[in-house]
C-alpha cells in the first residue's frame, strides 16, 4: 500500500492543483482533430510503467486537448460542476468497488440509493413514496421510463412531445421503435396542449427546461390530458429539476407531482460528478413488469427485490455514495445558495444585454440560462459564436429558436463568479465589434 | 483547496486502509434487509456536513452492508478487481470531469478512448481496423450490438443463442422486441451448432465464456453458418475475453475475429473498476446509422463524428483514462502474469475436488471458473453454499448445469493467492463434514 498511498498523494495533489488553475486554461480545446491521437504511442506497453507516467502524460498529452467543463467559464449546453467531495466521494467508489447486481451484493449500495433518492425527493418537493433509483444519463432514464410506457399501453405505440424535447426522446423512440408525434411551441418554445392530439398514444414527454431555451411546457395541463386518457407522462427536468430546491423557483414545477416518471440529473446543476442521473416513478410495479429477470445464477433466497429488476442494466456502481456526499456537504442551504445565485447572474447577464443597444434577449428565462443573439444575419452571430470560443475565453453554444440562430449563455458551474460573466460579456462584446 | 487537500488526504487514507483491511470483513455482509437505511437519517441536512462526516458513516453506517467486491475471498459470480491504478485513475477522471458529447467538448477523451481501445484489441489479438468504444456493462454493450443487428437486417426479429446464454441478451431482445430462439447445449454446455436455424434470425449471440460454466461455444462453426445466410454475429466474452492477453489461452478464442461485434469487460478480470465494458465492432456504420441523431445545438463545424454517434447515450465519462491507467501500469506482461496465476489457481481448485472423496467437478474448465458439487442432493449442496457463505470467510455463487445446482468458484481478483484459494476448499470442507 505503500506505493498506492505515495501515488494517491500525487494523483490527489494532480487534481488539487488542477482544480486550482482551471482559469488558466482555454475553456475550448485548441487542437484539430488526430493531434491527440497522433501523440500516443501507437500500441500499449509490454512492461508496467509507474502511475507517475500517467499523470505526466496528462500534463503532456492529455490536457491541451481538453475543454475544460470544470471551468468557471464554461458557458456552453448547460454548465456542469464536479464539486469537490463528490470528486473525493469518486475515488471512495472506485475503492470500494461495490457491485450491485443482486441486494446481497450490495445492502449498502441499494439501501444508500433508496434513501438518497428519498433525499432527494424531499429537497425538490416531489411527493412522498415515490420509487427512485440512479441511471448514468438523462439519455438512459428516459428510454427506461418509455419502455415502461410501452409496457403500461401495449396496444399503443405513439409518444408524443414538443418541438423542442431533447434528442434523447427521438432516440429512445426509434430504440423502441415509437413513433414520435412533435406539438408545436407558442412564443415562448412551450408545448401548445391545445394541440395535443393523444390519439394512439403510450406517452407524453413534457419538459421543465428545454435544451435549447430552458422553456418550460405547461406541465398541469398535459398531466390533466394524460389521466383523462390513460397516458404515461414522463417529465424531463435534467437540467431544471435542480432549481426546485428553492421554494421560490417552485412556481416553475407546477403538475410535475402528477408525472408517471420524472428524471433529474444531479450531474448537471447539482454539483455531482459525472454521471449521475435520477429517476422516481410513482409506478414502479410497471418497471418491474418491463425489466426485471431474474435468471437461476442470481436466484437467492433474500426476498428482496434488486434494483437491477427497475432498469435496462444489470451492474451497478455506488453511485448513490456521490450523491449522498453532495448532499451532506452542502445541504439543502448550500445548494439552495448556489441555485439562487446563478439566477441572480443569468439575470444580471440578461439585463446587460437588454441595456446595450444591437443586442436582444430571445427568449423568457426562467432559470439560469440566457439565449440572445446580435442584430444581424444568423451567419453574423454564428461567426461571432466561433470567434467567442476560439479565445479560449469562455465556452458558449447554440440553439435555434424559431427560425432563429441564438446564443445561450448557461450558468450552473459552482466556482463561476460575477467576474466570469462579466468577462463572458466583455468578450462577446469585443469580438462582435471586431466583426 | 486546502479543505480539499485536507479532505482528498483523509478520503485516500481512507482508502488505503480499507484496502489492507480487506481480509478483516466478512466477504458477504451480515444485515437484514432494511438494517442500512433504518441507520441513515430520514431526511437530508439542511446545513452543510463536513466531508469527514461522510468518512466516519462509511465505517460507521455504510461498511458493514457492503459486500466485498475487492476482499480476495470473493469468488461468487465473477470476481472482478477496482486494481490501484485503475483507483487513482478514478479520482482524476472525476477531478476532470470530461463531458463526452461532441469530439470539441473533449478532444482528448474521444481520441484516448479510440486508442486505447485499440491497444486492447492488440493484447487480445484481435483484428486491427476494428471501431471500438467503451459502454457502462455488457448489458449495454449487448443491447446496441443487438439494436445495430436489427439495422442491419429489419426484415428479421429474432435471436439464436444456447440455453447458457447471459440474462441481458435476453433483457436485450425483451427491450427490442426480437424473439429469442435457444439452442440446446452439449455435454460441455456449448450451443450445438448442428440445431442451429437461421430462419428469420437477425442475429447470433456466441459466448466465449459463459456465466454458468464459462463453456465456449464453437464461434468458428457459428461464424460460417452466420456468414453463409448473412446474419449479425455477436460474440460475449465480457468475462473470458482478458484471458486472450495469453496466447496459450487463444485456442478458446478462435473465431472471434470473425464477428460482427465483440464485448469484454476490463471491468472483470483486467483490474478496471466498475464500470467500464469495451466493445469492438467491423460495421461501424451500421451503429451509426443505428444511433446518430445531431440535433440543432449540437451541430458545430467541426468534422468529426462524436463517439456517441455510435451508441444511446449522449454524454460520456472519461472512462478511457481508468483504463489507459491499468494497461500502463500493468502492461502486458503484468496483465498476462496475473491471468496465469488465476488459470493454475483456478487448475489448483480442481484438482482438490477431483481428488477428494464426495466431490466431483461438474463442468469442463477452460478458464478461471470451476464447477462443482458435493456428492447429495441439490437441497444438500444449496445448504452447504448458503453456510460458507454465512460464514463470511468466503463468497461464492451458484449455477445450474443439466440438471443439477453446482457449486462456482471464480478465480479472477487481482489480490487472491494460493491461501485464500485454499482457505475456500477449507470451509468448503469444514461445512460440508457439518452438514
Amino acid at each position: 500500500m505503500n506505493s498506492f498511498r505515495e501515488d494517491g498523494a500525487a494523483a490527489l495533489e494532480w487534481v488539487a492543483s488542477y482544480l486550482e488553475r482551471l482559469r488558466d486554461f482555454p475553456v475550448l480545446a485548441q487542437v484539430e482533430p488526430g493531434d491527440i491521437r497522433a501523440a500516443l504511442p501507437v500500441s500499449p506497453p509490454d512492461e508496467p510503467e509507474p502511475f507517475s507516467a500517467v499523470l505526466r502524460d496528462l500534463d503532456a498529452v492529455l490536457l491541451p486537448g481538453m475543454t475544460h467543463s470544470q471551468s468557471p467559464r464554461w458557458f456552453a449546453y448547460f454548465s456542469i460542476t464536479g464539486s469537490e467531495p463528490g470528486i473525493l466521494a469518486e475515488l471512495v467508489i472506485a475503492g470500494l468497488n461495490q457491485l450491485g447486481i443482486l441486494w446481497r451484493t450490495s445492502p449498502a449500495l441499494q439501501e444508500l440509493e433508496e434513501v438518497t433518492l428519498d433525499w432527494l425527493a424531499q429537497l425538490l418537493g416531489l411527493p412522498s413514496g415515490l420509487h427512485g433509483h440512479i441511471e448514468d444519463t438523462a439519455s438512459t432514464s428516459t428510454l427506461v421510463s418509455l419502455a415502461a410506457a410501452r409496457t403500461a399501453r401495449p396496444d399503443r405505440r405513439t409518444v408524443v412531445c414538443s418541438e423542442h424535447v431533447h434528442s434523447s426522446v427521438d432516440k429512445a423512440a426509434r430504440l423502441l421503435e415509437l413513433e414520435l408525434r412533435k406539438v408545436p411551441v407558442d412564443e415562448a418554445f412551450r408545448l401548445r396542449p391545445e394541440l395535443l392530439d393523444l390519439h394512439g398514444a403510450c406517452a407524453v414527454v413534457a419538459t421543465i427546461g428545454t435544451t435549447s431555451s430552458a422553456s418550460v411546457d405547461p406541465v398541469s395541463a398535459i398531466a390533466d390530458r394524460c389521466e383523462t386518457e390513460g397516458v404515461w407522462l414522463h417529465v424531463d427536468a435534467a437540467y431544471a429539476g435542480a432549481a426546485a430546491v428553492c421554494p421560490e423557483l417552485r412556481d416553475r414545477f407546477v403538475g410535475w407531482e402528477r408525472a408517471d416518471s420524472v428524471v433529474v440529473n444531479p450531474h448537471k446543476w447539482l454539483g455531482v460528478p459525472l454521471d449521475c442521473s435520477t429517476l422516481w416513478t410513482r409506478r414502479g410495479e410497471v418497471f418491474r413488469d418491463t425489466f426485471s429477470l431474474v435468471p437461476e445464477y442470481l436466484r437467492v433466497a433474500d426476498d428482496v427485490a434488486s434494483l437491477t429488476e427497475y432498469t435496462q442494466v444489470l451492474g451497478r456502481r455506488l453511485r448513490a455514495l456521490k450523491l449522498w456526499a453532495v448532499l451532506r456537504c452542502y445541504g439543502r442551504t448550500g445548494l439552495q445558495e448556489r441555485i439562487r445565485e446563478h439566477v441572480r447572474l443569468a439575470a444580471l447577464f440578461e439585463e446587460w444585454v437588454r441595456a446595450e443597444p444591437g443586442w436582444e434577449v430571445v427568449a423568457p428565462r426562467h432559470f439560469s440560462l440566457v439565449c440572445f443573439r446580435r442584430e444581424g444575419s444568423d451567419e453574423e452571430n454564428e461567426r461571432l459564436l466561433e470567434r467567442v470560443n476560439a479565445s479560449g475565453e469562455v465556452f458558449l453554444s447554440h440553439a435555434r429558436l424559431g427560425d432563429r440562430y441564438a446564443l445561450r449563455l448557461a450558468i450552473g458551474h459552482f466556482r463561476t463568479t460575477e467576474d466570469d460573466v462579466r468577462l463572458a460579456w466583455d468578450v462577446l462584446n469585443r469580438e462582435a465589434s471586431r466583426l
